[in-house]
């Protein structure tokens, strides 16, 4: 396989997933409906790609009251922000190498 | 959803669909052996995929004989190499957006 490939991580392979990242890496505590919002999923795809995340310790989930309210945050571990960072780079090495090519 | 976001497309979002049309955009016509070789990928799961792009239509599949073997080859149809370019290009979108935050 071309070299590249092998970097391209698994847990990162959906649109979901690819979007969650991206906003863990620059926000550093993000709440479910924030994400929600931003990347227009339903709530059950959304708890179910995060709970992906989570079970690959690639993000860190806390859960807090506000006032009486339930509210639960999401943050990228260094694991994750290290993985992701290298999937992109994966990603980056098989569009440059498209661009030469052709 | 962040606009790039909308063109990620969920028929290339695995490592092995990846890998596939990136040699379709580069080979005019490439034989099952071929990519099994290069993906490193088994018969079952790179045909499945084959398969997948092939009723997207971003591919087709042509069958003839080299004397009494059958030779299966695969080629990028246009719609197929306009719209993994489009996929490259929110992808790159993704990773440029990655880099300008951090």
């Amino acid at each position: 396989m071309k070299a590249y490939l092998e970097h391209i991580n698994k847990a990162f392979e959906s649109r979901a997933r690819l979007g969650i990242m991206s906003v863990l890496m620059v926000e550093e505590r993000v709440d479910f409906s924030t994400l929600k919002d931003t990347l227009q999923l339903t709530d059950g795809n959304l708890a179910s790609h995060l709970r992906a995340l989570e079970e690959a310790e690639y993000l860190q989930v806390e859960k807090q009251f506000v006032g009486r309210k339930p509210n639960t945050t999401y943050q990228a571990t260094e694991t994750g922000r290290e993985a992701f960072q290298e999937h992109l780079d994966a990603l980056e090495q098989l569009i440059l190498n498209n661009r030469k090519e052709n």
